[in-house]
């Protein structure tokens, strides 16, 4: 469907399209030791919480390569530090734990075999989860599909696409799928600052699907829903507690509260495996901070002085009473939210 | 007060501080010409509602001094061209059509007077503008510091500060005014999409004057305001209805539906002169749209893909409902705003 693959395993390693060059340049980023992988994970080569957790498996994998000449023991233990390197690399996205405790599924499983083996059920649990957010994916985007009429105009946050996914996107796959139905639609990209994922990311995918996108800065999402106006919010999500209060991108709160202000449905499009039912709201849901540069200097040139504070959020919380639906590969949940996700999250992760 | 001058006439020249190269740079530029100075306008050399008016009063003084040495038909016929080249720079900020509406009553009075006593008068004016405008806006200043209590914590978007204005500022001169009264504030600027007004100026300036500043992208206001929480909001005004309906930077309507959203109370400072009476409504204030390229390119890199639609308008329109008070160097309004505005307005433009 697309010309290009967010992430794939070749030839013994994990080859990710390098998200920090686009829209620019459309290179790829060749993973062959767990450190690199961690590193491309934690400087966004690779982003979005799908996406983080398909590449923390196939990080397990690299893990396992790099230590198949050791004894057993030796062995289980650099899997174990390849764990705890990869959980390290960001804290908000539950995907990524998610992914890692399946493969330490693998690693109790796979008790008493040889190395080589183990690395082998390791990359058959990886491949399976990519092919899995996939299949997942486009059943989420097939559920949401109905809540989009032809005609519409919808905004988005960040990227939650084909690139944050294995391939087919959470909040976008309801637009692929939509678009599938032979529906046109009119996407609004918040660019995202700061480091813009919807004008670099969600522009350039939509433009590569052939969906019709406007850029617009963040601050003028008000202004585009009164005017436009929008028809609905569409966003993705980094972590979703039991009671339906969703983290992502930051500034989704504050579209959430913009959309909410101006009576536009605000979907939240996330697979079952961004489901945090250890948490019984968003309040507890780790927020990292990232480094003040790339809000005073990410982008070429010093647009900040030096010495004032710069406060910088990754994620926000938005609270269940703002989130109009929230839409996974299960169906869709209205609020109160608590007994849909705990249906869903009782059903198994499909993975 | 400040190491910096916004605006000054120096040496027969139009001198500007290049608020385009800061934080980087401090430096000014001379303009000597009517079409260096309309310029200097349109390139944001110059920027701000006051700051445009009395820069393009100035502007009609070159204007005249390019004339000098011709006959007093083609002299006056200049000045009608050099007010027509500053009335197209743009569209939106108010003042500057009342700067030239002021140096219009110069030109009127003076018929029949020698080109060299025209200009001399025409330069008084325009001193006279610039003076006032420092003036009124410590007065402003005065009036709106009684609504700030020590320890606030102030949100602000774009730049309504000394670099705004002819020297002291209408957002942030209530800022400076409180300060000189003793009280120790805390600001969060909007780094204010696409051209960051907020974080290269308005941060700069606030550093400047020993006032604590926190930098935070625009779509962090909303976390903002619920997490540290915001005891008020506080923006310029680029041009203000007979309703009280408010246009200023693009983004200020969003920050105004999450304050009302968090209950901050949202302050809009303006000098008189920012008044439009004869538009009942915003909704009749043109906006300026302004190119895609300060979107996509504006920062050093290209930061949206070729060929995607890039929506820039500079200003929103804020509506009345959503703002608590306009503060004025005659005092503070409180909605409904038409009668004590329409008294403003009647009282004269001190200028």
């Amino acid at each position: 469907m697309s010309a290009f693959q967010t992430l794939a395993w070749r030839d013994e390693a994990l080859v990710l399209l390098d998200q920090t060059r686009l829209p620019g340049e459309l290179v790829y980023l060749e993973c062959r030791e767990v450190e690199t992988a961690a590193r491309a994970i934690e400087e966004l080569v690779v982003r979005g919480a799908p996406a983080i957790g398909v590449a923390a498996a196939y990080g397990m994998v690299l893990g396992a390569g790099e230590a198949l000449a050791q004894e057993p023991e030796a062995f289980r233990r650099h899997l174990q530090q390849s764990r705890a390197r990869l959980a390290r690399t960001r804290p908000t996205a539950v995907n990524l734990f998610w992914a890692l405790e399946q493969m330490d599924q693998v690693i109790a499983a796979t008790a008493g075999l040889g190395n080589h083996q183990v690395r082998e059920q390791l990359l058959a649990r990886a491949e399976a989860l990519r092919a899995e957010d996939e299949t997942l994916c486009r059943r989420l985007g097939q559920h949401g599909a109905a809540l989009l009429q032809d005609g519409f105009r919808i905004l988005t946050h960040c990227n939650a696409g084909s690139l944050a996914t294995a391939g087919f996107g959470t909040a976008l796959g309801l637009i692929y799928a939509a678009q599938a139905e032979g529906k046109q639609l009119k996407v609004y990209a918040d660019e995202t600052r700061p480091l813009l994922q919807g004008s670099r990311l969600t522009a350039w995918e939509l433009q590569q699907h052939g969906v019709e996108v406007t850029v617009i800065c963040d601050n003028m999402a008000a202004v585009v829903m009164r005017q436009a106006p929008i028809d609905c919010v569409i966003v993705g999500a980094d972590r979703i507690a039991a009671n339906g209060d969703v983290a992502n991108k930051i500034g989704t709160y504050g579209v959430a509260v913009l959309a909410r202000a101006h009576h536009i449905p605000f979907y939240v499009a996330a697979p079952v495996s961004t489901l945090d039912l250890s948490l019984a709201q968003g309040v507890q849901i780790p927020i990292e901070e990232r480094r003040p540069e790339e809000v005073s200097r990410g982008l070429g040139r010093v647009t900040a002085p030096e010495g004032v504070g710069i406060y910088n959020p990754a994620f926000d919380v938005t609270p269940a009473e703002l989130v109009t639906a929230i839409i996974s590969e299960k169906g869709i949940a209205r609020p109160p939210f608590a007994e849909a996700l705990r249906r869903w999250g009782e059903g198994g992760n499909p993975g």
